[in-house]
């Protein structure tokens, strides 16, 4: 059962979607609200079934700023620890997301079992982004979303969580690690962090511009014979430009791009060795 | 050419190492200061030698609080992109830190060709940590380190850089994937992100408590014949402790445990359909 939550100057009350619906319905049908939201609610009873959809399983509160005042947003608990927020435009810019947010995640680390809360957010939402930070939460890692680019993942734990495990480096061995670097880079702007020997012999290639990022590990076979790895390159976008390099590259394409009832935009490309790459992007790119 | 920079309280000079080596030789000294700039200067030589070889190649200024005040510290710009800094504890808690690196990262995104800036820093140095992000550097990644943890990788880039490749995901082909799911969980802490089937045939796992992290895909071989793969598990720590529990668990282990010439202590475990594990680790845990 949700509970009722205050904050200096908010009033938070478990959410009730008939009761609510009216409030919210105003930042529902606004489209600078609701970009990393959509839809825009249709109607009002478009907005009763989003918000039933929504407390179906998790914890939402109402946000007020009089115990009695209309609603002017949402916060909620996902499952336990998801925070997902959202308030009407005329109230940004006062800090209420952040005082909504703290108080909620203050109340999630009251909770027992729950030592970790996680957002979600597009990567393209500045705000929500800066949102997060504000109130402590880090970037921990990506994921696909259904459209194009990334969905951020940031977190806080309530007691430090030290790293066990840093990195888990995919390794494929290659006839020429020179030009295996060169393909990877052409197909998919990897980058060489460590190369050894002259010619390569090793390579270790970071997946994006920053250090540190996930990692593809190249060793020259040196006449071993070569047993074929398989790999996904997950895309935040482009899917048919690097279809078109890899058929430029002369790559063999071992399945054609096809949308996937997963929601996924995929095909798989062969490398001179044998190993093969599915290549994952969103629909529509 | 390293050029002098100035803020509103604080003057950053070209280090020379000599020159100010007596007065940066305070914080060397400091075992609190140096916690994670090991080692403790041995005499102000050692400081000198110490500051020779940081100016070398890269660009380093010494801190003052008036133009001729003693040096508070240093800031530095390592291969014109990678931000370092250390400061007297007496001058901790004035917000010189940020002030300081604040003028350097403006610095450096005035150059030609720097267009993201990076802080490597240790995971349990939280005093940096917290100044990286108050100067606007957020989490991209982690790398190992010489000593036992991780080297998280904060950066921040002039213009926003959209993310193109989202993630690498190895794949290893396995006869029984819910057993395989029960192994990574018990040597690595692998935690099951999603799970098709039952009994599964498809489970994807992440390597760390956070979603959006590197992931493991395993999938059901179906009586096809499994080419071994490769892949590395890079940890913070308990190296042996992994060993341990990958001996009690059977598996062949086709490299002792050895610390390597690259500074890492290092094994190689047989998963039961042939795949080989490099599990690398700090040396000395």
């Amino acid at each position: 059962m949700t509970v009722a939550l205050s904050t200096e100057r908010l009033w938070l009350d478990p959410l009730d979607p008939v009761r609510d619906a009216v409030d919210l319905h105003v930042a529902f049908t606004d489209p600078e609200v609701t970009t990393f939201k959509s839809p825009v609610s249709r109607d009002v009873q478009h907005s009763v079934d989003r918000l039933t959809e929504m407390v179906r399983n998790n914890d939402y509160w109402v946000v007020r700023e009089a115990p009695d005042g209309p609603g002017i947003g949402f916060v909620g608990l996902i499952g336990g620890n998801g925070l997902d927020w959202l308030l009407s435009r005329g109230v940004w810019g006062r800090g209420y997301a952040t005082e909504a947010a703290t108080a909620v995640i203050d109340h999630a680390f009251r909770q027992p079992g729950v030592d970790r809360v996680e957002a979600w957010v597009d990567g393209a939402n500045s705000r929500s982004l800066a949102l997060a930070r504000r109130v402590g939460l880090t970037e921990r890692g990506q994921m696909p979303q259904s459209g194009p680019g990334t969905r951020v993942v940031l977190g806080k734990s309530r007691e430090p969580v030290p790293t066990f495990v840093i990195n888990l480096v995919a390794e494929l061995e290659v006839d020429d690690v020179a030009a295996s670097m060169g393909l990877f880079e052409t197909l998919f702007q990897f980058r060489a962090a460590i190369v050894v020997g002259d010619p390569p012999t090793y390579a270790s290639l970071d997946i994006g511009p920053w250090s540190g990022s996930r990692r593809l590990d190249l060793v020259a076979a040196e006449g071993k014979p070569i047993t074929p790895s398989s790999l996904t390159v997950e895309l935040a976008n482009d899917l048919d430009a690097v279809h078109a390099r890899a058929m430029a590259a002369g790559l063999r394409i071992a399945e054609p791009v096809t949308d996937r009832p997963w929601g996924r935009r995929e095909f798989v490309l062969v490398l001179p060795e044998g190993h093969e790459i599915t290549v994952s992007g969103p629909i529509g790119t």
